[in-house]
């Protein structure tokens, strides 16, 4: 077996156990450690090896994979781990931007090599088609990484070179996005409600309407990148005076619209910039007024 | 031919002209009339008789298709209409709900039947299976105007007996939930790229969180229905906790987030309403203090 299929899992909660299952049913040669060695032992019966030491997991490990409950209980067992030289780390707790790049530098201090990893996903998608692992860190980290990690199953991708580049995408999309668009939902579903539609009326639509990125996808991609807000569609302008429009409909009814309000409020900044004639998806860019 | 399918179309611009079009070419008896008698007379190649009054137009009818630009102008036409007793017209053209009812008490004081529809969808999209046209008005007017209304293909839904129904259904979707999920789209892709995340790592994750709603829509769908937000999964209250750590990250690299503030203050809300054990759904119910 390749040296580079030795993998260390510390920290056997759901995800962990799941991730040292998966490993040790596809080939890697799998330590496991936890703080309770019962978890642990638990998954001697799925080939994995148990070990009572965080050293003795690191020490028979090239990679060695930390999903643990916050990035403070990762600085507390990294101290017992001795040297991490030759090894890669990849961090798959769940943490913030700002959390990756002191981690990266601690663990070279222990001579080992850095990967910041997010999950996206539950524990029971692991080893499957729609498991998504979120890497980041530099390029050579990632290639000794890859072989083992292409064992979970799905699409584990190398999103950054930054070791914070897993924890961005994660707080703009399944963080900010995901939560806006779920409060957003609440809100157009309280104003129908209120109104007399039903949520099986409403919520076919909805879901109708929040599909409207995935069929443009490649071409906004594209138009981000290149900083092209050209159109001959509906520009911001038209955007604010039909929402305005909309507005009024939510705001007489007598219904709370804090997140529409506040998309209203974005499309008329963007348009008191002089945007007004650009597609609507001007507002992503990055500008010294934005 | 029955006579439940002799058509008027009233404004013949792209919307309009799709529609007779493809009504005269599913065996509809279809009469158009035009302020600017040329959009009507080219309709005439493709099996529609071209007339240059609206009462002419009218006269011929059991159903009324209107088409124009704005309900005040839908008053003006109907002027000319003279009696419309035995008819039920079919009003298309985008407006706010409280326009609905004050129609279809005019459209009643000239004898007719009266049912408000929202067009969801492009001219080029009449006739195709993803077509969607959304009806609101009482039962008999619906079951008079479902069979010629189902020669323009997709799905003809009656959403609702009361009027303002399809344009409620159109201000809470495809008015406030489209273009609040845009404006938090664009402002999570603007924090991702300032990371150094650039769009197309950030693309596809976005369409994957956008399509969150679509998995659960039968279930969510019936707990909105219910008013169940008993949840053995994520509260309110974890996703509070969750969305803070995210907003932290967003605030502390500098980026303006009021479309993620507002969802973050929603969940806080209703934590503090004591509604912090339920599912997040809960964020739809309409309480007094909603």
């Amino acid at each position: 077996m390749s040296a580079q299929l030795d993998v260390a899992v510390l920290g056997c909660g759901f995800m962990g156990s799941a991730l040292a299952r998966t490993l040790a049913a596809r080939g890697a040669n799998v330590t496991v450690w936890n703080r309770t060695p019962e978890r642990a032992q638990a998954l001697t019966a799925s080939g994995c090896s148990a070990v009572a030491t965080v050293q003795e997991a690191v020490g028979r490990a090239r990679i060695v994979v930390i999903c643990l409950s916050t990035y403070e209980v990762v600085q507390a067992v990294l101290g017992d781990a001795g040297t991490l030289a030759g090894r890669v780390v990849v961090n798959m707790t769940t943490g913030s931007p700002d959390q990756a790049r002191p981690m990266r530098d601690r663990v070279a201090e222990q001579g080992g090599g850095y990967l910041d990893a997010v999950i996206v996903g539950y524990p029971e998608q692991v080893g499957r088609d729609d498991f998504l692992l979120l890497v980041s860190g530099s390029e050579p980290e990632w290639e000794t990484a890859r072989q083992p990690l292409a064992l979970l199953g799905g699409i584990s991708r190398h999103v950054s070179e930054s070791p914070e580049g897993a924890n961005v995408l994660e707080a703009a999309t399944v963080g900010a996005f995901h939560m806006t668009i779920l409060a957003a939902f609440a809100e157009a579903a309280r104003y129908a409600k209120a109104q007399g539609i039903s949520p099986k009326e409403f919520m076919p639509l909805a879901v109708r309407v929040a599909s409207v990125l995935e069929f443009q996808q490649e071409e906004i991609a594209q138009r981000l990148a290149d900083e092209d807000f050209s159109t001959d569609q509906a520009t911001l302008a038209t955007y604010e005076k039909a929402a305005r429009t909309f507005q009024h409909a939510l705001s007489s009814s007598g219904t709370r619209a804090p997140l529409f309000d506040a998309a209203v409020a974005e499309f008329g900044r963007g348009v008191a910039q002089g945007r007004g004639e650009d597609a609507v998806w001007t507002l992503a860019a990055n500008r010294d007024d934005a």
